[in-house]
């Protein structure tokens, strides 16, 4: 189980095909995961849009789920598939990257980290070996170790001292994990904007035997300047047999030229976000729904587009939706974005198996990606 | 076109089933309408939920579309049915309802009705000739006449007044209504309390040749023995070879019951409100899913359900969704309750072809409906 198989390398750019075994079917790469953090996704239903579009894995979020519904309760259901019933892969994010976020961010210590629910006010401890039951209990195929995630702007000195503290966990998740056999538990190289702690970091994780490693501490809204000096940091320390991950990243052009990198797998919360405000992605452009000159456009969202939303209704009727505030509304716009970008991905791939991933890309006008790395 | 054929009168009950021809395809009676106000159902993406669960007409409303995105726009699409791209019949109710519950209404005329838009302020006026502009404009395959709605509680004198104005607006309608061809157009009865009122509108608005008949001022919260005086005093009133809609109605049991009294058609927002409040439908059962008993509850709403809903998704994970607020919830328990709606009308109406709508109530332990209305 959990064996990733590197099936191409793109002589023309270097960027990976491979696929990864897990207990509920394959996860075929580069891939990109929607993101259903409360065990549904945002305004989509999974079945059967989600099923239909042939999206091979969805990410949970172990931290959400623990809090709400309880993990006894997911455990209780027969784990998270059968809780959500969704057939297909599944990854939960240990959750450190929310709680990292709180407001109501108590104590963090070798130990763990304490913290209050912003829901009701109830005080709750997770160490590395509580995440791991956590996420034990949820029964994704793939899940996340808990790690420490620094807000922008922190030292140097608080950085190193992180990254140590995140290989430790990183130990303490490893040796915590109690069903290695069914799921497979990813490390994540951390280290911010600091060349040297990125690449201790991915020293550090790597020495660990994970089946796959996450590049974590990037995510919507870094500058693709800043990404790419991340990923040239770190990359080359990934084995080449694992799965490698870049979490939280899920634009258009960042995931192809993370691709040409060596990246495998992706997930973003971006396409339902911008699906709910009515903004439909493409590769360098969006349709703005709310925008006057949409009023009288009957045609899709986007031509070529061979999504459910853009083969069944036009731009003028999902722009009525939004303005009559109708549900209906994000949800067309959230499977074409969801769409968009798993295809986008399932395409580069078979670019990748025939060795034309460069060609892919210069057929979408994007040989400035390519260019900057040649083979 | 618009042929109603009446294919079976129940000898154990009086009811009846039949089928109306349309441009869409056949409405087969008794039937269940769900409602789209705005041109979509409120959380249940039509397509293709509606579709799968056999759902035969909808609804959409004329006042809300005229307001937004305006009449013109829909005309432009090609219609409604082009414009939300839904293949089967439609209905549109002439908004004389959702006018008459305005505050902002302004000023009831022989001519017809001014009133502001409650958005924006903006003053509209609109007759019975604008009413059928508007329906035709928007082309559903069947339309109503545009009537006047009391209030409850008004006087004998209000309700003649108003009945003698609805008949006089029926035959402007009749006469002002473009595209008899592909559109039917349906009459009103109004008269209130008023048994003699009834009668008198039932007598006015059958005198006028509609290829459809409705019974106006009934809607959910009337009370069953209210509902009933009403149907004794009109329906008998009504051609047999035409059908009856029975307008706003659509909780069970009174379905159940007014389809003895001879009705074919009924719609009522009752299944999404109730659905997006947490509430699914049964005949005489509902499960609220805010119920601390539902927790842990791993089977479906209903054990005998065949709806999308209860063959994927417990009451545990629905239960978790409404906590969760995530919008999935309503869209799955409204799923269930239009399926429940559709499916008890298409029922009956086996039933009723065969002879058996008697035992049908029986069956379900409604044998006083059917008792206290013999044959």
């Amino acid at each position: 189980m959990f064996e990733f198989e590197l099936q191409a390398i793109c002589p023309q750019t270097g960027a990976r095909a491979g696929r990864l075994a897990t207990p509920h079917g394959w996860v075929e790469t580069p891939v990109f995961m929607p993101v259903g953090t409360q065990a549904t996704l945002k305004s989509v239903p999974h079945n059967p849009f989600l099923l239909e579009m042939e999206t091979q894995i969805i990410l949970a979020n172990a931290y959400h789920l623990y809090l709400r519904p309880g993990t006894a309760l997911v455990k209780k259901a027969g784990g998270l598939h059968k809780f959500m019933n969704w057939p297909r892969p599944m990854l939960t994010d240990s959750g450190g990257f929310q709680i990292f976020s709180l407001n109501s961010l108590l104590k963090i210590s070798e130990e763990g980290i304490k913290f209050q629910s912003p829901r009701d006010g109830a005080y709750h401890f997770i160490s590395p070996e509580k995440a791991m039951e956590i996420e034990n209990d949820l029964g994704a195929d793939i899940m996340m170790a808990f790690d420490e995630c620094l807000a922008a702007g922190v030292t140097e000195a608080q950085t190193r001292e992180s990254v140590a503290m995140t290989s430790r966990w990183a130990e303490r998740c490893l040796k915590s994990h109690a069903r290695p056999e069914d799921q497979a538990l990813f490390g994540i190289v951390q280290g911010g904007m600091f060349q040297h702690l990125r690449e201790l970091s991915a020293q550090d994780i790597t020495s660990l035997d994970f089946p796959g490693y996450a590049i974590g501490g990037l995510s919507v809204g870094e500058s693709m300047a800043e990404m790419h000096k991340v990923l040239d940091w770190t990359v080359h320390h990934l084995p080449k047999t694992k799965p490698r991950y870049l979490m939280g990243v899920g634009t258009p052009v960042d995931m192809l030229k993370a691709v040409i990198t060596g990246i495998d797998m992706f997930d973003c919360v971006i396409p339902t976000r911008l699906g709910r405000h009515g903004q439909a992605m493409w590769l360098n452009d969006r349709v703005v729904l709310h925008n006057a000159k949409n009023r009288e456009d009957f045609s899709p969202l986007f031509a070529d587009c061979t999504c459910y939303t853009c083969q069944n209704f036009t731009k003028a009727y999902i722009r009525h939706l939004f303005k009559a505030e109708e549900q209906l509304a994000g949800t067309l716009v959230s499977i074409h974005n969801i769409h968009f970008l798993v295809h986008l991905m399932r395409d580069a791939r078979q670019a990748i198996l025939k060795g034309q991933y460069g060609d892919f890309l210069v057929e979408r006008g994007l040989d400035s990606l390519f260019s900057e790395n040649p083979a």
